[in-house]
This record gives C-alpha cells, sequence and structure tokens, in this order.
C-alpha cells in the first residue's frame, strides 16, 4: 500500500526526527501550527508544506494605520433598572475593553439603539444621550421601574482566536492582532496585494492553509478576561455600517441593531432564525464566497492549493451553504473530536478532498511525564472510525509540537498503526457508497445548512442542555444510515420522497425542535399525512413542541404522546405500564436518557410505553395509520443507546425485517457493507474483546475481535 | 371548661354507646352520614342533630319526570383526524353514557361547536351534521390532516358524588340520582316547596347540612367507569341554554361552547382564568348566591340552622367570593386534611361558625382489625393543630359509622384527649389575633377568590407536579405570618400598603405563576419599584415566568435567577459558588426542593446562592435596591422547609431581627403567642419529645416538650 494522506506538525530545528517519524507514520505532509515555524532544510525533504495564513489579522502593521476599518459588532449594554430620578447606562460594563471599544466613528444616533426592555420599545433616538468621555449613555425620558439596554456599535480591537491564545498562555506585551474587515476599500485592496507578495515570498509552500477568512465567530470575553458570549455560528462580527448600507440596498430594508443583538440572544444558532437574519446570513456568504474566491484564484495562479480551517474566522463560509462552492477551495481541514464532527468534515462538498485534524493535540495539556497520551488518541480514533466507515475524510493529521510527541514511543508506534489503518481503509472504500437499509431526515429550522452541527454552542464543549441530544448525530454518524438534513420549508409541501424516518430533537422553542415553526397548520398537515401514509417520526426531548389549541406537542397524536405542562392536571393519565417486550429494546438493556423529561404522558392506551421512569414516559412508540411514532425523553451517546436509536429507526420506518443485515448484535461491533465491491467490515469500536452475532446480507455467524479490531471480509467468505 | 364544639356521627340502633361517647368526647351534636340514618330515639337525648340534605339530587321522583331540566355540561369530544376520505366524530367516545348523554332537546345548529383543532378555526355550522341515532358528527368540508373535534351540550344524568360513592362501592341497581337545574322554572319551585314540607316532617332537625346547594365540581367519568375529568374548582356543570342566554342578556355578549371546553382544558384552575370565565363565575356565583339565600331564609323561618358543606355540589358559592355574604349561611363544614385546608374553612368570613370535619374517615378502610386508627388521627390532628392556633375553626367533628370507631378504645381514648385539648386551645384564643410579625401576599391569577386554595386539583390528592409547591401554604397555615391573597389586579396599581412580601408559587403558564400576566409593564414596573423601596419579593418554581424581551422571568433582576431555555447557552454562567454563611439557612440543614428545577441560573455574582444542585441555582437570594429577591426551586412541606421558608420571609421583608421573637430554633416546635392575652403556646408538632430553644418577646430559654404537647404560658412566666 502506498504511503501518504497523512499530516504531520514539525518545528525548527527538527529536521532528523521529522523524518523519521514521517517514514514511521507514512506522512507527506508537513504543517506549522500556531507558535512554530518551518525551517528551510524541513521545506526541502519531498513533503508538501502547509502554510497558516491570516488573511484578516497577524498584519497589524497595516491595521493599525487604518483603525476605521477595524472589524465591528453590535453589542448589547446590560439592563438598567431605571428609577424616578433617571437612568444612565455604562453601557461597556462587563466588556473587556482590550477586545472591544465603543465606535464613535459612526453617529450614534443613526446605528445605536435604547430599548425599553420591559415593554420591548425602541425609545426614540432624541431621548438619549451619549456621554462619549465616560461611555454613558444618559435617558431624557423614561418609565420609571422598566429596565433600559443600549445597543452600540463597537470596534472589535483583537482577533478573538488569538486573545484567546494570549491570554490563556499569558503572552504578556505580545502585540495584540487587529482584525480589520475586507469589505473596507484599503482592507480590501490589501488583503489582495498581500497574499500576492507572501505567495512570492513563499515559494515552498504547497497549500496555502487559510486560518480562516474574514469574520470570526462571535466571541467576546469579560472584563474579567472570561469569556462572556460564545456561538460557533455567531455572525456578529461581520457588521459593519457599510455591510447595512449594502444589505438595505440590495435587500430594501434596514437592519437595526436589534436584528444583531436580538432582545441579548445575538441570534444564538439555537434561536429560530428571524427573516432578517437569514438573508444577512446569505448577504455575508455571498459576499464572503465572492472574495474568498479572489484570493483562492491569487492561490491558484501561483500555482499552489488553497486549502480553509473550518473555525476560527470561517463565518460566511458555512460549507453546506448555497454559496460555499463559489469559493473553489481546494480542501477543508478541521478538528475531529467524534464521529459527528468527522462527518461534518467529510461530508463537505465542492472540495477536492478533506482533511480530518486528530487528538490528542501535541500540547503540554496532554504530553506530559506520567502521561499516556495513546489513551485519548485510541479513544478518539475509535470513536471517529465508525464515521469513517460512512464517509471517510481524505487525509488525516495532527497538529501541535512535533518534538513533544516523539518523546513517546508508545504514542508514536500506536499513530504508526492508526496511519495504516487509515489508509487501507480509505484504499478499500473511499470510492464506493456504504449500505445503508435507511434514510433519515434531521428536521430543524436550519436544515442542510447546519449539516452535522446541531445543538452546538462552541465547538465540542460539553453543556447539561445539550448532551441528551447530541446522541442522535453521533449514533447516525457510524451508521447503516443515510442522513439528510432538512428544515421546516423542505418538508413544508410534502417530505421528500426518499425519507424514511424524520426525526425532530431539542428544547421547545430551540431552533432544533422548532419553535414557531409549529405554529403553521400546512407543516403539520404535511407531516401528519405523511406518517400515517407510511412514514415514521422519531421526536427526542420535546419535539414539535408549540404549545397551541390545547397541544403542547403539535404532533402529539403521531407521537401519541404529550407533555404536561400543569393545564391537563384536571384529565385523568391512566397510561404508565411498560410493554413487556418491543422491537426496540428487544436485545439491549432500557438506555440511558441523559437529562429526561418530566411530566410526558401517554395520550391512550394505544401508545406503547417502554420506559415509564419518575413520573414520566421517557420512550415510546405509537402507530398512526400506516406509520409510526417514536419519543425518546433524551438520547446521550453511548453504544447502547446508538443501537436503540438504530432499532427505533428501522421501526419507525416499518422495516423491522431489514435490520438484521449487516447489523451486529452486540452494541460494542458495528457491521459496515460495500455492495459495490462486495466486501464489508466488522469493528470492534472498543479497546477490549468483543464477541458479537453478526448478520451479513444473508446470514449470522459469531465473531470475535480483538480489541479495536477492523475486520474486512468478502460477502462470500 | 366546658364541653361542646364536637360533632360525631351515629347511626340506627347505637344510642347506648352513642351516649357514652358522647359524653367522653363532649360532643353536643350528632350528624347522620352517606348511608346513615338516625332512630329517633337518638334525636332525643339533647344533641344538635344535624341532617344532609341534597337540594338538586336525591328527589328521582321529580327529575324523571322533569328530564328537560336535567344538568347539563359542554363536553369536548377526543380530537380525530380527517384524512382525504373526510372525518367523522364519534363524539361521545370515552364518556361514561350512564353519565352523561348528548342534549338533543337543544339545537345542535346553535349550540354545539366543531373546532379544527390544527388551526384553532371553528368550522362554520353548514359544514357538518349531527347524526342522532349513532351519535356522529360528520364534516361536509375538511382540511385532510388536520384535527377536529366537536363540542357538545351533555345532559348530567348522574350526579357525580353519588355515581363515585355507587361505583365505589358496588352499590348495584341502587337508582342513579339525577341532579336537576333550580335555574329551570319546575326545579326552581320543587326546591322551595320540598325544603319547606321536609322541615315540616323532620321537626327533630336544628342544622341543615346542605350538601350542597345546585351544581356540582365538574367531575366527568370515563367509558370505563374511571375518573376522566376532576376540577374541584370547575364551573363546566352549571351551563345550560336558559343560563347562556341569560348571561347575554345581562353581559353583551354569548358565550360559546369553546369559552366552557376552552381547548380541553376546561378552564382548569390552573389555567389564567380568560375575561369570560370570570365574568361566568361572576355570573353563576350571583346566581348561586341568590337561590341559596332563598333556602337558607326557608331553613330560618323554620328556626333552624343552614349549614354547608365545603365540597361535592358547591360551585357557585366560593366562601372568599364577593357574593357568598349574600347567602347568609350560618355555618360552613368542611374537611380538614392538613394545615392548609384546615384555615380554608376556619378564615371564611360571613359564618357564625365553622366547623372542620378531622380524620379519618370511621370506614372501614382505615377501622379494620390489626390497624390503628390512632395513628392517622394524631398525624392529622398534629398537622392540622399549628393552623388552628393561628385561626381556629369553631366546631370539630367526624363522619363515618360510630359503630366501627366505638370498637377501637385506644382511639376512642385518643379522640376524647382531642377533644378536650381543642375546646382549651379555642377558648384560649377563638376571640383573639395571635401575633404576626409579617404580612405575606400570595400573588396570583385568583387572588382572594380562591385563598388557601392554590395548586389544588381534586381535593387534597397527591400530584407530582404540585407538591412542590403546597409546602407554601402548608407553611404559612401554622406561622406566624398574616396571609394575604392577591390577584394581579390587586397590586397592579400598587402593592397594598401593608404588605412586607409578596410570594408567587408555581409552574410557568399556570394562573399560579401568572402566564401572560406578566407580559404588563404596569404590574413588572409596580413591582420592581414596590421591591427597590423595600418590598420582598420570594418566587418558587418559575415565577413571573413568561418569555419576552429576552428575560423569562420577568421579574429576574429582582430575583437575581432566570431560567435557561436553550436561547442563552452561549452566555457563560460562571456563578456557581454557595455562599457559606446566610440567615436563611443559619441552623436548619438545606431543604428538600422536591422536584427541583433545572436550568436556573444566577444573573451576576450579586446573587447570593444558597443551594446549587444538578447545575442549576435551587435556592438564592438577591439585594435590590432597598429590598429583596428570594429564589425557592421547590418546596414541598416539610418542618424544616417551612423553617426555612419563614426565615425566607423575614429576609426578604429586611426583618431578620425580629425572627427570633416568639420563634423556637428545632423546626418541629413553634410558639404562637397571643398579645391581648399576654400568653403563648409552645407546640410539639410530632409524636416525639422534642427540646428546643424558644425566643419569646425579650428573652429566650430551652424547654422539653413531651410527644405531641402543647404548653400555654404567660409572657411573664
Amino acid at each position: 500500500m502506498e504511503k501518504g494522506r497523512v499530516t504531520i506538525p514539525s518545528e525548527s530545528n527538527f529536521l532528523e526526527e521529522t523524518k523519521r517519524l514521517m517514514a514511521l507514520w507514512g506522512a507527506d505532509a508537513i504543517r506549522d501550527s500556531d507558535g512554530t515555524k518551518l525551517d528551510d532544510e524541513l521545506k526541502q525533504i519531498g513533503a508538501k508544506i502547509y502554510t497558516t495564513y491570516f488573511v484578516a489579522r497577524g498584519h497589524n502593521d497595516f491595521a493599525e494605520k487604518h483603525l476605521e476599518e477595524v472589524q465591528q459588532a453590535f453589542l448589547l449594554s446590560e439592563r438598567v433598572t431605571a428609577t424616578k430620578e433617571g437612568v444612565v447606562i455604562p453601557f461597556l460594563n462587563g466588556y473587556l475593553a482590550e477586545q472591544l471599544q465603543p465606535n464613535y466613528r459612526e453617529d450614534p444616533k443613526a446605528w445605536w439603539e435604547v430599548y425599553d426592555r420591559t415593554t420591548g420599545e425602541l425609545v426614540p433616538a432624541e431621548d438619549w444621550e451619549v456621554d462619549q468621555e465616560q461611555h454613558l449613555v444618559t435617558l431624557k425620558a423614561w418609565h420609571p421601574y422598566h429596565e433600559y439596554t443600549v445597543s452600540f456599535l463597537a470596534s472589535m480591537v483583537w482577533d478573538p482566536t488569538q486573545m484567546y491564545n494570549h491570554i490563556t498562555n499569558d503572552w504578556g506585551d505580545k502585540p495584540h492582532e487587529i482584525p480589520f474587515d475586507v469589505r473596507q476599500p484599503e482592507s480590501q485592496a490589501f488583503m489582495s496585494s498581500f497574499l500576492t507578495n507572501w505567495l512570492a515570498e513563499n515559494p515552498d509552500t504547497d497549500v496555502i492553509r487559510f486560518t480562516t477568512f474574514f469574520y470570526h465567530f462571535t466571541l467576546f470575553f469579560n472584563d474579567q478576561r472570561k469569556e462572556k458570549f460564545v456561538d460557533w455560528f455567531g455572525y456578529g462580527s461581520t457588521v459593519s455600517v457599510r455591510a447595512l448600507k449594502e444589505f438595505a440596498k440590495e435587500y430594501g430594508y434596514q437592519l437595526r441593531a436589534e436584528d444583531f443583538v436580538d432582545e441579548g440572544y445575538y441570534n444564538s444558532t439555537f434561536r429560530v432564525p428571524s427573516k432578517a437574519y437569514l438573508d444577512y446570513i446569505d448577504f455575508v456568504q455571498r459576499f464572503v464566497a465572492k472574495e474568498a474566491k479572489k484570493l483562492v484564484a491569487i492561490v491558484h495562479e501561483a500555482g499552489r492549493e488553497a486549502m480553509m480551517f473550518l473555525g476560527d474566522n470561517w463565518i460566511g463560509t458555512e460549507p453546506y451553504g448555497p454559496h460555499f462552492h463559489e469559493i473553489g477551495i481546494d480542501a477543508v481541514v478541521g478538528s475531529v473530536g467524534n464521529g459527528t464532527t468527522l462527518r461534518m468534515i467529510s461530508e463537505i462538498p465542492h472540495v477536492k478532498y478533506t482533511e480530518g485534524r486528530f487528538l490528542p493535540y501535541f500540547f503540554p495539556d496532554v504530553f506530559y511525564e506520567g502521561n499516556d497520551p495513546t489513551i485519548e488518541a485510541k479513544e478518539n480514533w475509535l470513536t471517529a472510525r465508525r464515521a469513517l466507515l460512512r464517509k471517510p475524510v481524505d487525509r488525516i493529521g495532527y497538529g501541535g509540537y512535533l518534538s513533544l510527541a516523539s518523546q513517546f514511543p508508545e504514542f508514536v508506534a500506536y499513530i504508526g498503526e492508526v496511519t495504516e489503518e487509515f489508509r487501507e481503509l480509505y484504499d478499500r472504500i473511499h470510492e464506493v457508497k456504504p449500505y445503508t437499509g435507511l434514510k433519515v431526515g434531521i428536521l430543524n429550522a436550519w436544515g442542510k445548512l447546519r449539516s452535522w452541527q446541531t445543538h452546538m454552542v462552541a465547538h465540542a464543549l460539553w453543556y447539561q442542555q445539550i448532551y441528551s441530544y447530541l446522541g442522535v448525530l453521533e449514533s447516525l454518524s457510524g451508521q447503516k444510515i443515510e442522513v439528510a438534513f432538512l428544515n421546516f420549508d423542505d418538508v413544508r409541501d410534502g417530505v421528500p420522497a426518499d425519507i424514511d424516518v424524520l426525526v425532530n430533537v431539542g428544547d421547545a422553542g430551540t431552533a432544533f425542535s422548532g419553535g414557531k415553526n409549529w405554529q403553521d397548520a400546512k407543516l403539520i398537515a404535511t407531516l401528519t399525512e405523511w406518517v400515517a401514509s407510511g412514514g415514521g417520526l422519531v421526536g427526542v426531548g420535546e419535539p414539535t413542541a408549540y404549545l397551541a389549541n390545547g397541544r403542547y406537542f403539535q404532533l402529539a397524536n403521531v407521537l401519541g404522546v404529550d407533555k404536561e405542562l400543569g393545564f391537563s392536571l384536571s384529565t385523568d393519565k391512566y397510561f404508565k405500564e411498560e410493554v413487556s417486550e418491543h422491537f426496540i429494546t428487544a436485545h439491549s438493556q432500557p438506555a440511558d436518557f441523559g437529562e429526561m423529561q418530566k411530566n410526558i404522558y401517554a395520550l391512550s392506551a394505544d401508545t406503547k410505553i417502554l420506559r415509564y421512569l419518575d413520573g414520566s414516559v421517557q420512550l415510546a412508540t405509537h402507530d398512526f395509520y400506516e406509520g409510526r411514532g417514536v419519543y425518546f425523553s433524551g438520547l446521550p451517546y453511548s453504544p447502547e443507546n446508538a443501537q436503540i436509536f438504530l432499532r427505533a429507526l428501522f421501526y419507525a420506518a416499518g422495516k423491522e425485517a431489514e435490520l438484521n443485515k449487516w447489523y451486529a448484535e452486540n452494541p460494542d461491533v458495528e457491521v459496515h457493507a460495500y455492495p459495490a465491491k462486495r466486501q464489508y467490515a466488522i469493528v470492534n469500536n472498543t479497546d477490549q474483546e468483543q464477541v458479537s452475532v453478526i448478520y451479513t446480507e444473508n446470514h449470522s455467524y459469531t465473531v470475535t475481535l480483538a480489541a479495536g479490531a477492523i475486520e474486512w471480509r468478502d460477502y462470500d467468505e
């Protein structure tokens, strides 16, 4: 087998060891990392060279001369309660002055807004004044004991990623990188000319690793130098008066500060997006695509490749969006935390290749004496591998200090195995479609745009409010299921014909459950008809939730359950008995439901309750004409839950008979089949030996798999 | 001390034993019970005789001849999903035909309603037809896959209480008592003439125990002869076409079926009441008061007393309502389940006396060989006694089969002690006001009308959704707090001057939390100003909850906490540390919070967190200008929680210094002082010996109390 498909970091004065590890791991590309530089010698050893490139930061010589072109954001002040004496709002309170400064260049009266947050009403501009010395807004007319806020335009004078690294690593007086806005004329000109020059000056760089383009996801720090607000999807830092004016010209209406601060929620990806925000997203994406395309063209003209990092200043590039293809980027690289993030990268369309950066990052937090970095590496690999087997990234790689990793021989050896296993896997399957038994549509307010990106706040961080929902995508990321991401418009007039099961997951009111979308009778009727005609609906958490017309779950009739909010306590709830046997739980233990739900009750005896805990239905199914509803109160990821979820999907689709095809009874084992090659893989997703009954196309047998093993077999074996 | 103030049940052939127990318990009144009759001899032994009297049921000779005057209710059918083929609604499905029959006497087209429950739209009457043979409604125009319901007028042909007893006790072919509607002319005439005759025929009856007047609380049974819907406060069974027409004439608008079926919630007491429902309540109360007054006049003319039972057919009498006083009833008797229900009875205004029926009822479910009925009696007495010490009922009593109770000598002896203790207590305090340190207002959508009646579904039944809130009233029922019940109109223009602390308790959206009332900026501003000026606000559960303007708890600024619904996950929540010391928890263990809440977070470091569990604030306080907010996630009743709540109230009022006055450190002990008499009682609320430090007006000492003891002392002792 050929070597390659592996990228490693390197650094100064590390030539020989780099060569050794390249050989051992079969690496064919070398990258720099934050804080490392590659020596010239290193660039001559035959590897492809990736170089990190910042478009809109890291050029303070330019930025300091053009502070009028610094990036901007609308910020919301704290809420201040008015008294009879009046109300004065120190609107900068709580923000980090090193990052965020009021932008007095633009007329506050034109762009800022003062809101009465008790009534939700805008205060007329003539009723307030700004003190630009003390950064105060004083109201001239007010209602005592109402709460008021100021939404103000701020200049972002510190790139959030550099700020984060700077503060975390205590970089002292190292200059703060000022992000500039390439929508502005000088910045626009600068970014192209600088890149052209840079390419000329860096002839050894084969791959320009854009990190990333123009606008950072929303990340504001507080006055304690700690994170105050973070939304990995947020378009908050793309704003400028120029942008707003261009938007108004194109769309025929003016966006206001409130369209961005959104009552303080800042259009979090958990909010059902407003029409204005969706328009604005499209507006920014088109701009970013147009401008990024120019840079890619420059790179291509210089005979190099353009790669983008999926993160940091990625706003506007959303790879599943309608404009990404316009950029013409060659490759995307992103960090792989689990199966879901692997698929998020590997499924990206319109690129020549994708690359996954695996964990651990070669940093001292993991690579220190006495710790075994192999543990994290194994977990990362086994977690992601099941997703690779569905749709592999084209390359894998690592980041950090290679000199640190090289001191851990067991780790070095293990990565040797991983890279070898990856290449074999890739060779076998990258051109063939794996067998899928069902097509499932994840239904939420974002749909395709945020494929594999539901319920994320900050990249891969744990939140109590989301882990019970993350099991849905994590399960699917490595299962024999084709996955589509659909928004409500995609199904309003009819569910796409190839969908077997729709899945709606999340807390009431969020973009993921759907919130006010469930007000729409058309949507409800379409989905009701679709299930009645044989479709399957799986709801997790508070699916289809919107309090109206005597129901909380608007598809309670399909799901067979609803949630008691207190109003219907007077109606007796008789149905609490669990069924003794059910296809879904036939050979796995009852699942863990994570945070669970309270007060979920079965509507009638027709609802089959599989799990009833703490006075509430946690898992139930319900036949609805020709179709079925399935309800889970929560579904954190575990192998057992993934298997139960898989069974639930087949059950919802009425395809129970097809489950036992390319299936393993042991939830720690999975089977992936590739019909075009008549081959299949049996994988042990754990670090222990596993035994399982395996179902192939038409027979079954028992297999014993070594820890972490992947076994490739022919259909006829 | 005199005997008396005690009512006992008796029965046929039980003369001598009745005399013995009367003497032993100091009883001065005898009552009949369900299924018992008093012999004539018994009526001559010098006791007052109470006789149960049914106004609008138990007269089938009359009712069967006037079925056109039977009581009625609007019922909602099950929701039926339309298909392309159509929709047919078997609207009686799920109702008990023995109780409820469609009323075809009144034109369905005029009074029934068909609703599209997917859109919330009324279907025009010309678009549906009723099949009166098969009890089906068929739509002539419909939207496929919408859900439809029929709201129909039903005749109630079985009194719900008799039905319940009949079914529970398996009374076989005993006739079903048909309730008739005294708003109808024949019934109206009958009720007065019958009572007049009855009084003449029952000269030995001293007290007519109305059980009760005209309309039963809402209680529908299902086709399995089990309870389907129960609302102890429901006005659903007061309806008739005549009533609706009279209402329209008086109020200038027509009520429709939907005003009663209310999307299926039937105006549960948990619903924030609509204007129409409040109008209708007033309308019924005025009618009931007017008609009951006539009956009371007849009783008085005959030289007897009129007593009403608080329950069963009590709808329209609500004793805390504005029209109750018009009835002129002499007494109210009700069942005492705990301190709250004791206060619910003892505080009733405009009567000569109140009577509490204590537990256990002398029925075989408790009085059987091998069981000790004294246990329930003790628990009932000790639970209610702390409320008696705040405001006693004027009499106590028992119900059931006296012959059964008399077989349990220990029980008989214990009731002897209880009755003696009651009389002593009553003699000492019934004319004096106990010391109170604070005045607390319970703020909800019902206010005074439902004093001591919050969060009740069916009388005293346990529900998972309410027990965490019941601790508020149960605590207050026996504490040195003056309690007022306020609705939102009562405080909108200003909180009454004598209120120290407002308490808002319940689940979001319910009448008890307040739901859409919290949309009102005036209310919010008034309460904000009031707390800022020194008031205290205590919130329990989801207080002031209404999602708007960036907040869920509309008074989050006062309470210092809000609830995360998912939209603000992007905002970092840093405040999780519990304070090490706090007045509220100074000498009791942290409380049990019942069902608790999830996702409650502190807004800033200014919020003092007393308890942080499961990722959520459970107990916190917050200073707000001159006043304070206190938040509890739940407060089920326990002595420890009651004490913590008491401390929280004093803290919220900023009157911590006054807590240690007539106060016991041990939560199982309480102190009740009566300034006008310069006496106080120390009570041990448990069945074990207790030791406590006691704080009097100006000093403290330690006391040891025998199990269940009450010790009376003078201030100067």
